[in-house]
């Protein structure tokens, strides 16, 4: 898929005339389009909703835009809990899907009357002893074994190893625990599972909907529960390179229906309400890492040195992704350069992309990082005292506003009691 | 080596009744008792320092201790070069080895009259351009190539891979450097190499130090450059397993003097300084994470949650590392049960060990994570929202403090303009 910036070199200097690099850009236009789409693909489903992982990009002002679309919010901890309240998503407007969960957190998802989804079958005796059972209640389930998409066994694709992941409960004890809960006052109830990340498939979530789907029958037949929906959670990926093909959500809400008239209708189930918990699909292509080219070196390679560094972005450093770049004003240049990008930390890993070629760059280029709209501020650090950057919206009439601002010394500082140190100088 | 926790059961427990789990708690006398270690051991080099890599552990009352051992700080960034202000730690007691520099760091680290490393021969013009040339400056080499240890091709050990790195100008670059230098101002001149990371060999630092010292004889000889100090950057390390067998710091500061007598003696360069910039030896073993098992589960693998996350420790999540694991209280209990031992983000690498033989483990029993003294809370991040922890003095009197406070929801959301939003329900 041709990857193409949703700005253009002249956009972005409007941009850096009042915010200076590096900073994360979303694209509203971009993102309600997308979500706009997503709904579509499953309007044939009338209980159906997206609950975005505010993991993802915990912004505010993006949650707010997601819930002008119709999404719900999937939090999986207290302060994304929080961010909902502060954004009035409130109810079952949210999923809560935790691990390890601590108790304050699982208070404050019963308190805000979220969709609260049980990670394990002790949690039946955890929110028991936290707040108690809510009517609505959902448990999340892991198969097990090796993750396959395929039908025959030249063409089988491993996606993932649920058996190694820490994940959901069994079956076993996904139907006691629907026996206990039920026994505790729940009415209705949810399943969930996560199998694979990232996938550029639209086999995928209809793969995993047959199975959640036929689980579900099995569940409603040995425990009598109402199952009110089936969460496929993530997993919908992102073509991050070049040579990736896109999934076409309307397929994939197309092969989901058609497991659900297979499996669920059938079955008298066709009230089953069916929920989405996309992070990555809902925003990494609508969000951009911009920085300037401060440095150039040549050694035994080329090396240009940016002002942005992982603590903006770490998938590179921590998963070795790939993360397109587009130097703005050169995208019909040729791509005639070996070049590693690199940030400024002091850690070998820290380069946006290893061994690219790319138009010849030089310093002051504007440097516009791709994909980088989820799992990119979020997982930033502070790695080597760097602070974290701004996040701006690139509205749909063309204006921007800054809907995060950046991190300064003070916040770095915060956790500190100076009052032993001669901090003054610093002021 | 034995992994020995320096604290009991019951130290932890009297911490935790002032502060909650997790946190990280360091040792000062074992932080002191190595300092010394390590400054006797190059006690033959009358002009030795130690800076200590302030990104390891970038607090100021560790900082503060170190100072007092007689350490200097190495720095990598403009909030470092902040805490040691704060801390009265100026001048050349400041080494700055950055890369990609920004321009404003380069201006503070020469404010305060730091001894500042530059990463790069365009360096040379661009710290004219920023603040001009300092009387003592280094420059930072890269050999290039692959480095090895051994003398016998049997026997070779590849340490890294130097020629793959960002890092450091070629030797043709570094004479070229020097000339520039020296004619810009500089009277006194260093040099640097960052060979390889984490090695627990004695061999590391003396055949670093060999070749640096041959660097230095041909530079001093082609450019009449005085040669003030060599800095063996850091690369010591730690074992982090039972099995890895300990550095011994006599046995390294004897062969980096016989290096020395061998190459600088004769060339009537006696008077060379040696530096060291470590990080991991001085803090890694000398600092835990704390934390409570608050989960069980048992599906495919038998799992710990722990209170911590990710979040207090990425290395596990980020580079697969090894941290070795006591349950506190049962030093002595058989390790007959296997473990993934996991935080509760979202993300299935948040597993602070993956198969482990352990004592059985029950809720609330109080996980001590070994060597977590370095790159263990510096490299924390919020991701899922997720808070950072405390860190805590375990004083020489047994007393304890905490030296740094841990994070709330107030400082998650310190970079957001709330005034769209309804946060008032939230305080």
């Amino acid at each position: 898929m041709e990857k193409k910036p949703f700005l253009t070199l002249e956009q972005a200097q409007n941009i850096i005339r009042d915010i200076p690099t590096p900073f994360h850009v979303y694209d509203e236009k971009g993102i309600r389009e997308n979500a706009r789409a997503l709904n579509a693909a499953f309007s044939w489903n009338k209980g159906y909703k997206e609950y975005f992982a505010v993991k993802a990009t915990p912004n505010p002002y993006l949650m707010k835009i997601l819930q002008e679309e119709g999404c719900g919010m999937d939090c999986s901890s207290y302060t994304e809990l929080m961010l909902c309240e502060a954004c009035g998503i409130t109810g079952t407007d949210i999923m809560f899907s935790s691990n390890v969960t601590p108790a304050e957190d699982m208070q404050k998802a019963y308190d805000l009357g979220a969709n609260i989804n049980l990670d394990d079958y002790t949690h039946v005796a955890f929110i028991k002893q936290v707040c108690g059972v809510p009517k609505t209640i959902c448990c999340r389930y892991n198969p097990g074994g090796v993750f396959k998409l395929g039908e025959s066994e030249d063409k089988v694709q491993v996606m993932d190893n649920p058996g190694e992941s820490k994940y959901g409960m069994t079956e076993e004890q996904m139907e006691k625990a629907f026996v206990e809960l039920k026994a505790a006052g729940a009415e209705e109830f949810g399943i969930h599972a996560f199998l694979a990340s990232n996938t550029v498939s639209n086999e995928y979530y209809p793969e995993l909907a047959s199975i959640l789907f036929k689980l579900a029958v099995r569940l409603r037949d040995k425990t009598g529960v109402h199952i009110k929906f089936i969460n496929l959670s993530g997993g919908v990926g992102v073509p991050y390179k070049p040579e990736d093909t896109p999934n076409d959500i309307a397929v994939i809400g197309e092969g989901v229906r058609k497991k659900f008239e297979e499996i669920l209708v059938p079955a008298g189930m066709d009230d089953v309400a069916i929920y989405t918990e996309l992070g990555r699909y809902m925003l990494a292509p609508f969000g951009a890492l911009v920085a300037t080219a401060i440095h150039e070196k040549h050694i035994y390679k080329d090396y240009i040195g940016l002002d942005a560094c992982a603590a903006n972005l770490m998938r590179p450093a921590m998963y070795g992704s790939y993360h397109h770049i587009t130097v703005l004003g050169k995208e019909d240049a040729p791509c005639d350069h070996l070049y590693d990008v690199t940030g400024g930390l002091c850690e070998n890993n820290d380069k946006f992309a290893i061994d690219r070629m790319l138009p010849k760059i030089d310093r002051g280029d504007i440097i516009y990082i791709h994909d980088a709209g989820a799992h990119g501020f979020s997982m930033g650090y502070n790695y080597n005292g760097k602070l974290r950057s701004a996040e701006v919206l690139f509205c749909e009439d063309g204006s921007h506003k800054l809907i995060r601002r950046a991190e300064t010394p003070k916040d770095y500082f915060a956790t500190f009691d100076f009052s032993e140190f001669d901090l003054d100088k610093n002021e």
